[in-house]
């Protein structure tokens, strides 16, 4: 097992990292002062894991809350569903909420840990490669609006992170890959020497080389992390996460939340990024080719033909980035170095997006 | 004008109190960064004093969402209603909520505030007696959930408080009454002098005599500040703040949200608290009386004689502040002096409820 820490202060935590973890009931134990905890998780997900995760939390009161599968769980409804669950198994604010799964999991039961009697403790139990590398990281919680992806949430540090990464296995080989997207994109936002791992290993992620999964969580956690422990509510740095995110959030609101998964939606966006720093003489064309085949290599799509540019140029100002009536975009002056434009107009987006065209 | 400040480092805001301060535009500048705002308030509020605050924030993008009067208003749906208006009115992260109304709109503008693109900020401009004096103040933010008060909300500190209190002359005299409730609260609570003065003035009050409703606001503000300062989440002394509150949140729910005032029942608390205070030894009966004395000047209700203990019971034992499965009271030790107790038994709490009927 490996662990690494969020420097936040009184909310620092753990984040480890290993095979077999889910069972390790030590690591649960620091979580539970309460005494009792609810597991939040989806149908496809209790399937596998409920059980063992039961079985680590013996001796505590387990309320459990199983939700549809799929990202039009991330609704109002849905949330307060698992309110009304809370409230008629009468948990109280010390009640730990378990969230059991991937990036819709984590992020819904995450904003109800975050609003529930305002505010409880939260221990994140990442089950996708999406959720294990990205979204379980950081206190970034949200619900969808049918205006917006990610409309309404709030910022909610876990008291843990546990990464077990044999539930990848069971992992469909599409999510696998949707996750790889965000691997790519710690690389190509922050870290030039990732990305030539990646180009050596990318293949081997695919086939779910145990060995090569944990490195890329690892160090995917460690370049978040140290984001985060700078700048945790996003009023700088970590903004320069959401490289391809102005994109992808409005392919998949284009296209209606579920079509594409959220990883597929930001490798289209992080081309259309590419092609954008390319366009405004940041990029060059041999650096716009590398980010090209790294994610061809992993099967991700390369743009968003099927949507006409127009409405995602509508969908991008709703977009919660937006300053003053502007959209900011994060391009990349480097691979490995992303940074934050707020002076780009209309005509180089729509070019950006049209050039994603494969 | 009077100003002071409550104390927590990066989230520390001016609270303003004086006569005719809804029109200083000088107080709204300092919040208004983004350059637009969205003022949320009710029907009634809005008829008396929107066109006020609108005309102090000229120059900016201004969306006004109107919502009915009521605690019915502080629904799950009222809330997604804010937030469809919101994001059709493309309000962005650095929109400004002004929450312009008494408990209701204060909370759930505020909660609104808290959640909306995960947190904008949030200006508090309070028009009732309650919300100047009590709610205003210390970001606590929620909705109520069929099973419970304020089940679910954050924490979210406004920018600054602007208190006028010319306001309350157009305020209902029942709301003026609910209002010197939390007012007295405050001195039970936490300084004896403050309801010595009390004692001499609190017609003065139900007269609406300015000078001393400033300096009941004043005081109320300044205790309460001094305590969020010490224990901003309600981890520890906050929850003295709460004198009457466990009591009044299960008359608020036995008898469905809004037939009570919140003031009137958490005045009812009040004596349930003092006689419970009394049965275990610490409040002398003279004491209790002092207690009752004050709220019936105020023309306060001193218990719930239509309500089934049983009922309140019940009810209590969903209460928020429910730790381990045990239900905690603030008692007081004297008055001005209150304490939070774990151990008392279901028998003791029944023959306070029981004590309390007239």
């Amino acid at each position: 097992m490996e662990s690494l820490r969020v420097a936040l202060g009184s909310r620092s935590y753990p984040i480890h990292i290993g095979a077999g973890l889910l069972r390790a009931a030590e690591l649960y134990a620091p979580c539970l002062a309460g005494g009792s905890a609810a597991i939040v998780t989806n149908e496809i997900v209790a399937a596998h894991y409920l059980s063992t995760v039961k079985r680590a939390l013996a001796g505590v009161r387990v309320t459990e809350i199983v939700l549809p599968d799929g990202e039009q769980t991330k609704s109002w409804q849905t949330l307060n569903r698992v309110f009304d669950a809370l409230l008629e198994a009468r948990c109280g604010r010390d009640t730990l909420i378990v969230a059991l799964g991937g990036g819709v999991v984590g992020d819904l039961a995450g904003f109800a840990a975050a609003i529930f009697q305002r505010g409880v403790p939260l221990l994140q139990v990442p089950t996708t490669l999406l959720a294990q590398v990205d979204s379980s990281v950081g206190g970034k919680t949200a619900i969808n609006h049918a205006l917006g992806k990610n409309m309404i949430g709030a910022f909610h540090q876990p008291l843990a992170v546990i990464s077990d990464v044999t539930t990848l296995d069971t992992l469909p080989e599409r999510e696998l890959r949707a996750g790889v997207a965000e691997v790519i994109k710690h690389g190509l936002a922050l870290d030039a020497g990732f990305v030539q791992w990646l180009e050596l290993n990318v293949e081997k992620l695919l086939e779910r080389d145990r060995e090569a999964l944990t490195h890329a969580v690892r160090r995917s956690c460690e370049l978040k992390a140290r984001i985060v422990a700078q700048d945790e509510r996003e009023s700088g740095a970590r903004a320069l996460l959401n490289l391809g995110h102005t994109f992808g959030h409005a392919i998949e609101a284009a296209s209606g939340y579920g079509a594409w998964l959220h990883g597929e939606a930001v490798a289209a966006g992080m081309v259309m990024a590419a092609e954008l720093s390319a366009l405004m003489g940041h990029l060059k064309k041999t650096e716009v080719s590398r980010v090209r085949d790294l994610l061809r290599r992993a099967g991700l799509p390369l743009g968003a033909p099927q949507l006409a540019p127009e409405r995602l140029m509508e969908l991008m100002t709703l977009d919660k980035k937006a300053a003053k009536g502007r959209t900011r975009f994060v391009v990349l002056e480097a691979i490995g170095r992303a940074a934050l434009r707020g002076d780009i107009d209309d005509a180089a987006v729509r070019r950006a997006i049209v050039a994603a065209v494969p």
